[in-house]
């Protein structure tokens, strides 16, 4: 997969993972890029989360992001912020020579996934950044999205062409976990397209609320999440195709985190109509996604509307169980009563990679999504049978 | 266990379950009782609730309770609330020949738990209360707790002496799963202590907030949660000393509930001191205790310090990495920084029926208070392989 013109990426082994596998990511651009970004919403956060939001507020453009996985650098302290700060430099010094433009450390954007509380292992950080460095290539997608990865079962690499001749490519990394700690989801979204940093600013939360804030593996948010989209706007396109493709690739994204949420063997997809308003929908999904109960029915393929009415109440939003409708992998379950089903078929059909969940709560004009996956008694083996 | 003085219970089977078990329970008061009542925060509720939320505006005292197991009577639709009715019309009709003052469908209180979207089999709720109400004693506080078990493995039953001679019995089921639904939690507290019904109203939401509110199993709450508090007010006691005997009991409740969590293997007790509030101290210990990573961890008997962290950090309080500190069984595992500690000891001293786990937010006064359970594997065989 080829990344959007004036973009080079690598993916290296540096040695941070025991495992052995690739852990080290670099991204460079020609020219300088606008770009946007949201971080987690946990209050306990990572050295890089706090170093992106200082860079943010700068507005400065981006030039480089590197990302290391297999250590978050999360609860390091102060060596942590210094560890940090020096990726970032070591970025610079090596990139520096060889672009049309100095590259400064507050031009390189860095994020690290893995585990916590334990120093960065720096010799080998840097090391592999320069090896990183050697080893930028236009066609680095793959190496790149493999490099992030933790306990990912599947690479995250969707692309788009935007009318104009611009292109998309988004890469992410999503619920694995690393052990002893929680899963951190990292997306980056590249594009070649034109957009100045204010309009691209004001994109991309409402592409985020409604894409990677929908997504719920356990419902537990990680110290390091980041969702980042850079433009080097090398190629003019229409603003709305640009905004409708940025929103393709971040959906997809989301989508195939959830799909690889730890132990799932299904991705549920749940859409809420008929909310009392858009922010309704989206809890109301979210809610049903992130039940426990539910996410039990469903790896029982137990066409349990029960479970899904009451996460949705649960949620908090406007409903009405009397006139509410589910809909359940395509066959309609409740009505505002239970309708009489053939259990037995719909759970077969519900034997499949994707569980449509569609949930109608009759009180407005409010839509939204989102996805989940099962919950496994693999889930609980991932998460409880690695001890620190 | 005798119940307070004034009061008779009963339990018996009426054919609601189909296991055969006991499924219908009825209690009531030679005098009129001061109520207080808190219900499910869910929007989808039950027709008792309903029913409870209209009768305790009416601000009437109560006479008599009946609780049937087997059968929520939710989603129901107007069927269902005239069965509701029903069930108060008869216990009326039965008990009032034999009481000393008339009672009335208006003085009592109904309340039920299992499957929902089935109407109740009136015919068997019927007879049930007709044969409740012939077997009445002053010592059916262990028929009456046996009666309205689901799938709880534990019988939830405490009882407090307040100094003056008032006694309280506070009764309750748990988080056992109804099949095809949520679980459902009903607590009930009797006193014979005086004690006004405005006052009684006044207080009961704080310990409510402290105990039942604080307890999580898997983060669903039901269509059919009640927690009741009822005083007959025949003996004067220090108001000081019944508000310390029912917030004791509604503890122990409280605890007993997420000790019978849903396969779990052990209860989790969580303390959090030094939050900016006792409301941020209460949401940061909710945060942990009904975080999947963390009770996936305590099942693993993993000293895990970051998953707590992070949930607490997700639970959106005020905290700071760099002074927050973890105490997990009685082991100080983090302060600023994770501490050396010897991981298999504190993991072997996990291997217990409780788990302490003390987070200190360092960022002011509040304290809080939280309890769950585990999450095994056999939680999920519960919740998945039994299908509709």
């Amino acid at each position: 997969m080829s990344l959007p013109a004036g973009f080079r990426a690598a993916g290296i082994r540096a040695g941070i993972k025991p495992s052995g596998k690739p852990d080290l990511a670099l991204l460079v651009s020609d020219v300088p890029l606008a770009w946007a970004l949201t971080t987690t919403q946990n209050r306990f956060v990572a050295a890089c989360v706090t170093r992106a939001r200082n860079l943010y507020a700068t507005e400065r453009p981006l030039r480089a992001l590197v990302v290391n996985a297999g250590n978050a650098n999360c609860a390091t302290g102060e060596q942590g912020a210094r560890d940090d700060a020096a990726m970032a430099e070591r970025v610079a010094r090596q990139l520096d020579g060889h672009a049309a433009q100095p590259i400064t450390a507050a031009d390189v954007f860095t994020a690290s996934t893995g585990v916590i509380g334990v120093p960065l292992p720096m010799p080998a950080v840097e090391q592999g950044i320069d090896a990183a460095a050697a080893h930028l290539d236009a066609d680095g997608a793959a190496a790149f999205a493999n490099a992030i990865r933790t306990t990912d079962l599947t690479e995250k690499r969707f692309s788009a062409d935007v009318p104009g001749g611009a292109r998309i490519v988004g890469i992410a990394k999503g619920s694995g976990m690393i052990h002893p700690n929680m899963a951190t989801m990292l997306a980056f979204v590249l594009t070649d397209a034109r957009i100045d940093q204010p309009s691209l600013r004001a994109l991309w939360p409402g592409i985020v609320d409604d894409t990677f804030n929908q997504v719920t593996v356990d419902g537990d948010t990680s110290t390091n999440d980041m969702a980042l989209v850079t433009a080097s706007g090398v190629l003019d396109v229409d603003p709305r195709d640009l905004a409708a493709g940025l929103r393709s690739v971040a959906t997809q994204l989301a989508e195939s985190i959830a799909a690889d949420g730890e132990g799932a063997t299904t991705l549920l997809r749940i859409t809420v109509t008929g909310a009392a308003s858009g922010a309704e929908a989206r809890l109301a999904a979210r809610g049903v996604a992130s039940s426990s109960l539910v996410k039990a029915a469903m790896h029982g393929r137990d066409p349990n509307w029960g479970r899904i009415l009451s996460a949705a109440g649960q949620s908090g939003v406007t409903m009405d169980a009397d006139t509410a409708r589910v809909v359940l992998q395509g066959h309609p379950v409740y009505a505002g009563r239970p309708l009489d089903i053939d259990a037995k078929r719909v759970s077969s059909d519900m034997n499949a990679k994707v569980i449509e969940i569609h949930l109608d709560l009759a009180a407005g004009s409010g839509e939204g999504r989102a996805w989940g996956c099962d919950l496994t008694t693999q889930y609980v083996h991932i998460n409880a049978d690695y001890t620190t």
